[in-house]
């Protein structure tokens, strides 16, 4: 990243993020999640220890209501029942009368038929971000099979053409995580270097973020921030709690138990002091 | 509460609590549980930790006859798919035939439709017990929209009143959750005071204990303690093992193991040292 | 078990496991798990932890060609929905069309009419296992109207005889988990007496053993070994991890915590110091 772009808050992330985390935790925003099974008592875990209010509202009759008054939304595609397919459309018809933010996270797309189909017909409704590993956003984009299961098999910088153009094609900030999480909107790109290799060996250590971008969304949209610096935001909290929490393990199932305490007890100044961020043009 | 009553093993709640944990944990009662996504794993490990042996049997076609044989049944409402709908009904028809004591957590309900019109369906049922917080009960009671999400917006003596007329319109005893819980038969009021404000940042921290009081109704069916003596210990015996928790954790992540931890390895004579208790009429 | 026998890998069960737990690392398994919401977290960090790769694929249209690609397969009936047991079929199919093995877990079969008829046409079909504890072993063999939900309350000698009928009859691979765990192929029988009381106390500790079994089942289809070593192998690495875990554990919430830790720290070396295996013909 030769030519460095500083636009916005881009220009001080980590300051943008330390801010939005506190507002965040001043005022929780009610994050909406329709999620896996699998990871949705963690998820949960890491909005309330993070300082956002969680709600899993996955029922048809009950989502396109709920996405109208919650802060921001996530679908994540990790065990989409019939129920939830149907509850996730809601969901997006909801938001979208009412302007609320939302995440799609397409997990495990590419061979999977009924997700794949699924996360293409919810990325052409406008979310306002999507994230993925680099395989997942290359299926999305349309360049790759994808991978098998929730494997990340393409590094983040093979897919961030393929991120650049899915971005400016749905309108969203496209996030691939990985050992460098890559953000961008099409124009801009971030670099987020924080993280820990752990958060690959505990279910959810993916999703969860998808949730933590919903709440940062939520709040961004009161604090007028922008969805990249929300969603960079996000990420930058969430990979430095991790590091933090690494710190402090003897292995996945300790490093899972301290992501959550770090989440409560890390705070703005730690990510202004911690931040390992490259910002540029594509 | 100036004027104290003390009926029954209200006079001795701490003692009532100790006993009914000691038979608790020599004869584990098998505690059906219909209860959401979520906090399935959490609430299951609540009650082995607890002595008791959890069931989740959430399918049609099995929950009428579970019920039937279980020693107590909880109603969680978190995430109510079409499935859990009717396998509650299910279960509240099976429980009624056999006698067996049950219990209704409202989650969330007030702005959430389909939830909020099976809660108020199951609750002329006539359940053994009704959990939930201030405003959910409220919202039951009809007297508020309920809250946002699983919040407590109100504060449990906002609901005192509410929750006498619910006890006394559907014959359940009411729990109140928050700071100080409150149980009432709509005769009798308890004030219960032990507890930890970390509960409320662990995903299930209040559903799980849902799940408890319906353990401990299953017990004390058996020695003949009243629904308001169960419920009560129920209350106290998970707040009392919170406070123990929290003196060793280091946040929600670390709290939410040493309660697990805290349940197995705090004992009766625990209870009865560290309950602390408020008993009146309304 | 007077007269032992040593066939094949059995002669060196601990350095067959060995063998296979390193070649399982180097190689993580795709290991398709369609099981219950209860223990679906702990059950996927069990295998990250392990080494193995999860994917949680219980969707109609999704589990049929996912079985053919994955390495091995988990059916459990923990919580089985019309959607998960319609997905189990076509998951079931999947495996026998490419050959995937594949490990059937008859959670709590007996009284409950849904389950224990799917389990039955289940056995049918080939499964390369099948994981119970001896009460379900019991019903499945048709010799005991099963346990209360999920408790053992036959030990596993006890179901020594209908395991080896049950293992010539489905041509299964029979695994019986207790305080000794009984694996059999109908013809030999293993005693494997490593493993902690503490498994009992946390939700999923024998669920999560069917998905190691069929994470080891899939790696021993590359590197020749056969069912019963793997089966076997999969209870050694399983419950001496839980052995590990126990001895730095407070109660159950550390315990689980623990054993994830140990699943990833513990090794092929130890495997063959703490392996307390018998062989014998039945």
């Amino acid at each position: 990243m030769s030519d460095l772009l500083r636009p916005d808050s881009i220009t001080d992330l980590p300051g943008a993020a330390a801010a939005l985390w506190g507002v965040l935790r001043e005022t929780p925003p009610l994050t909406h999640c329709i999620t896996n099974t699998v990871v949705a008592g963690f998820t949960a875990n890491v909005l309330l220890a993070l300082g956002a209010a969680p709600a899993m509202v996955d029922i048809v009759g009950e989502a396109e209501m709920f996405a109208g008054v919650a802060s921001g939304v996530l679908i994540n595609l990790g065990t989409p029942t019939p129920e939830q397919r149907a509850a996730s459309l809601e969901a997006v018809a909801g938001a979208a009368a009412s302007g609320t933010p939302w995440v799609l996270d397409p997990v495990a797309i590419g061979a999977l038929p009924i997700r794949t189909a699924l996360a293409h017909r919810l990325a052409e409704q406008r979310p306002t971000a999507i994230r993925g590993n680099a395989s997942e956003i290359l299926a999305l984009a349309g360049l790759s099979a994808g991978g098998r299961g929730v494997d990340a098999t393409d590094s983040t910088d093979a897919a961030a053409d393929a991120a650049a153009a899915l971005a400016r094609r749905t309108g969203a900030v496209i996030a691939v995580s990985g050992p460098i999480d890559l953000v961008t909107d099409g124009e801009r790109v971030l670099r987020l270097a924080n993280g820990h290799e752990l958060l690959t060996r505990v279910t959810g250590g993916g999703c969860a973020l998808g949730a933590v971008m919903a709440a940062f969304l939520g709040t961004a949209r009161n604090t007028g921030h922008d969805a990249l610096t929300a969603v960079a935001a996000a990420s930058l909290v969430y990979t430095i709690a991790a590091e933090r929490a690494a710190t402090i393990s003897t292995g996945p199932g300790s490093f899972a138990v301290a992501l959550l305490d770090a989440l409560a007890s890390v705070g703005p100044a730690d990510v202004i002091a911690d931040a390992r961020v490259q910002a540029g043009a594509r």
